[in-house]
């Protein structure tokens, strides 16, 4: 039975708050039609502070392409390896006994992928199994959660080592000015994760099933442009309507296990935005608290993508855990749209 | 038991020959300090023809990242779907059969990854399992082949299709000198291939262990550089050395499973280059021959980096395909320096 450990989290050093973000939106945007749509857009996300890997100056500054990718892999390889560190520690593992890293990402690209040079440099095995997946937006932390279920399954003796990496802030883009830009402006956070997937042992969410879906006919509600200059990204204004026609899925995942998604001991979500955690918790028929730990990562952090739900669980160990064999349910969202969704019980 | 069943492969209508190929490196690079060092490279290659998404005059101009970014995109959801419909037609399952899409493609980047769109167009269930990698090359078609088997072994009753869309002449960097990048510019192909692998049943290799390995230290021989261009492809001059290294970790899985590397029936090994070839079949003790269908990969398509190995498993399945139970071996190689080995056991 495959159980995900604590998670170990890591945010950077430099700190925007939220009075600083709508300080910035007025002075960058003061000729801007919507401003106001977007100051009360940004105030409504709830998020009161995030961290970022570099200084506000620097960050709303577009050095190119070349230079920011370097940046991102710059603070990766400096950054990184603390939190695997810890995850490691938490699981009760040594980076030898791992046998396979899912490395996901959407904000900095690398090839080779940042799991060769961590085998390389943390004494890892040389035949560790590298999943890297750049693709799946902040659905990627629930997909990571899944694929490392999915590989304990098959292989009841090993284990996974999830790391999310996202440094969000290196995609600012100060040419995109619509309404869905100026509010990423304000939400997107940067923070690493990691977290090990035991095969056998551990303490936990025993995961016990895992599935995704696909909200038909959405592939360009949640995108990036590639260009000259980076990743653009594309948020349409019909997203935050999406936990509509994705509760029904949350819902037949708990069906298809016996389990009811409403009466579950806790709950890990991905905060893309408030009106995510509003809408699913009035669609689910959960009470708003049960999201506690998905709302505190949003407003401490914002929304930091794929390492959004580590964050999240790495909060219900630090209230001390549910009660053993308590039910509950971890999802992530992103570009598809896409749901990454699993059930698992404590396990202490 | 999960079974990789016959590839569908595809290559695009336009044509470069060897001779174009010398022709215009003598043309472009007349002036080059190492030119006749090029060419005697290129021709070393053995690449006859290269198949590539425009005719050449287009592939040698530079319209810029975004342009070839949309470029491929269109190209992938212009050609991907017909070979998806010979492979799984192949493998006698619809798509509605498929519960993971594993789509590995270096040479282009969406978010989301072509299979959103692929789900939504062909048919395929909105809980189909995504799992999209770029970055990890050539040996992308390993990986894909080795995830498939891992997620059949977890869901004995499921069935993988494994896709590899590469569009390697947009990644040409006409500023590009160094001699790696003119070996590079004779070397590669474009080519889409797709394969199934199914859980129970099916024609072809039946998977028992597969495993991968990393050359320590080499993270640096193959690579991208992320510029405002797009991808630049680096290639180390020490890569073609690299058999030398990886020959043991191919005989050590045989041994693992109780086989002799240099005594199994069938191999299909990723034709990075002949070097790589001549060296194998040297450090493993096969005669040349037993690489035969890697080799007709690369005279006729050059190197279509993850496509190759599952181009080189199509042409065994056009010889007939070996005796029943005969064993074999699937290897791709690529950035890392990073081996996807599978053992199998041919089974009709």
């Amino acid at each position: 039975m495959a159980t995900i450990c604590r998670p170990a989290v890591s945010v950077p050093e430099h700190v925007i708050t939220m009075e600083q973000t709508l300080d910035l939106a007025r002075e960058l945007h003061a000729d801007h039609a919507q401003l106001d749509l977007a100051l009360r857009l940004i105030e409504n996300t709830g998020v009161k502070e995030r961290h970022i890997v570099q200084p506000i100056e620097e960050t709303l500054r577009h050095p190119g392409f070349e230079t920011r990718n370097a940046v991102y892999e710059a603070e990766a390889k400096r950054r990184v390896p603390e939190v695997i560190r810890r995850a490691l520690a938490d699981a009760e593992l040594r980076a030898q006994d791992i046998d396979v890293i899912i490395y996901v990402s959407c904000t900095g690209f690398m090839m080779p992928s940042l799991t060769a040079w961590l085998i390389n440099r943390m004494e890892f095995r040389s035949d560790t199994r590298q999943i890297p997946i750049a693709q799946l937006g902040c659905a990627a932390g629930g997909a990571a959660v899944n694929r490392a279920h999915d590989f304990c399954t098959a292989y009841p003796q090993a284990n996974a080592l999830i790391v999310s990496c996202e440094f969000c802030s290196l995609c600012y883009q100060p040419t995109d000015l619509g309404i869905g830009n100026l509010l990423s402006n304000g939400l997107f956070g940067d923070g690493i994760a990691a977290a090990v997937v035991r095969g056998t042992g551990g303490t936990g969410i025993t995961l016990e099933r895992n599935a995704s879906y696909l909200v038909p006919d959405t592939e360009d509600w949640i995108s990036y442009q590639v260009r000259a200059t980076g990743f653009h990204f594309q948020l349409d204004k019909r997203v935050p309507g999406t936990m509509e026609p994705l509760a029904p899925a949350l819902k037949e995942i708990a069906g298809q296990h016996g389990w009811d998604a409403a009466q579950l001991d806790f709950y890990i979500i991905h905060a893309g935005g408030p009106r995510i955690l509003d809408d699913l918790s009035k669609f689910l028929g959960v009470a708003p608290e049960a999201f506690r730990f998905s709302r505190a990562t949003l407003t401490e952090y914002g929304n930091i993508a794929s390492a959004v739900v580590l964050d999240a669980l790495r909060r219900l160990f630090e209230e001390g855990g549910p009660h053993d064999a308590a039910t509950g349910m971890l999802a992530g969202f992103g570009p598809g749209i896409t749901a990454e969704m699993s059930l698992g019980r404590w396990s202490r």
